[in-house]
């Protein structure tokens, strides 16, 4: 899992039919507490993350089982705020 | 997910029969905003994004749910267009 | 699968309900027994391994075999010690 | 998916037996038209690629459904060729 | 898929039991023939490959389907010997 940082949300109006609904976050990834420059795109699972909270996240087809749609296109998702 | 900018798409005559209609797409990824001369190659999951338009990829076995044809041996899929 | 040194743990109160319990672990990669500097995060599976421990670790839907909860979104498990 | 020319191909005469009979060829992949020195190893399909042919890859789970034998464990596999 | 050589082996006597028989090999990646000083561990599927041999590896979700035991968390098998 990675973890890192909401710098911005993206939005899609024209977009798979599945991902209706979904909050798409633009993260910063880190290392060891430190930022890497890195990003990733990842949806907001329900946890409620906002812009500049640290935040845990899943890859993968795994990341799929956090969503309410498991059946949507989606490879990452945030799956917790990190105190 | 991954965001990117569309900078061709590619032709494939002789290809695997679950792919013929699919249109392959040469994206250049982005990071927050920049570009990062790193390149994948998705297809349209039927957005109908062009060449020039930003879009959002998914990648991995997730790609494929959002495809007509969930069967076929594809792991990128351009599920949105940006704003 | 990968190799690393646990570096510290993560503390995420917010989270998915069904990694309730899950204990995250900051991980260390190393290479032929040499530090990189590149970290994961990963679920101990119940090898009980804390910080300092030398551990193996496996990525992917192939992860969450490992869990009691297999449908727990989580894609990096801490599989065994190192000896 | 992934863009590249076939290097080489590489003979295991010793190999997992839902492997016998497939042709395992060594690509150098390329972004954006050009060479990138990264190289990976893919099956081929059956569309019939040879050395120095320009092809597309499937990678990850997604591969396996352009196998004849979805059950080989091959994470890689030539889907076409590029005209 | 990936090829490289075989540098050592892993022992990790506190392991996940679906784990517990199998053998990790610490693998040295290639790319067209050269050593990357890039590694990965693999279990050997059965080939019976020693250190220092070449080797094929595949991973991912696949990489199960060479195994006794699919349902054992790992990503990584060496599948082949390199002739």
């Amino acid at each position: 899992m990675l973890r890192g940082i909401i710098r911005g949300h993206i939005v899609s109006t024209k977009k798979q039919k599945s991902l209706e609904g979904s909050k798409f976050m633009e993260v910063e990834l880190m290392k060891n507490g430190e930022l890497t420059g890195e990003f990733i795109i990842a949806v907001d699972s329900g946890v409620g993350a906002g812009i500049g909270e640290e935040v845990l996240i899943t890859t993968g087809s795994s990341a799929r089982l956090a969503l309410l749609n498991q059946n949507a296109p989606c490879d990452a998702v945030i799956v917790g705020i990190i105190d």
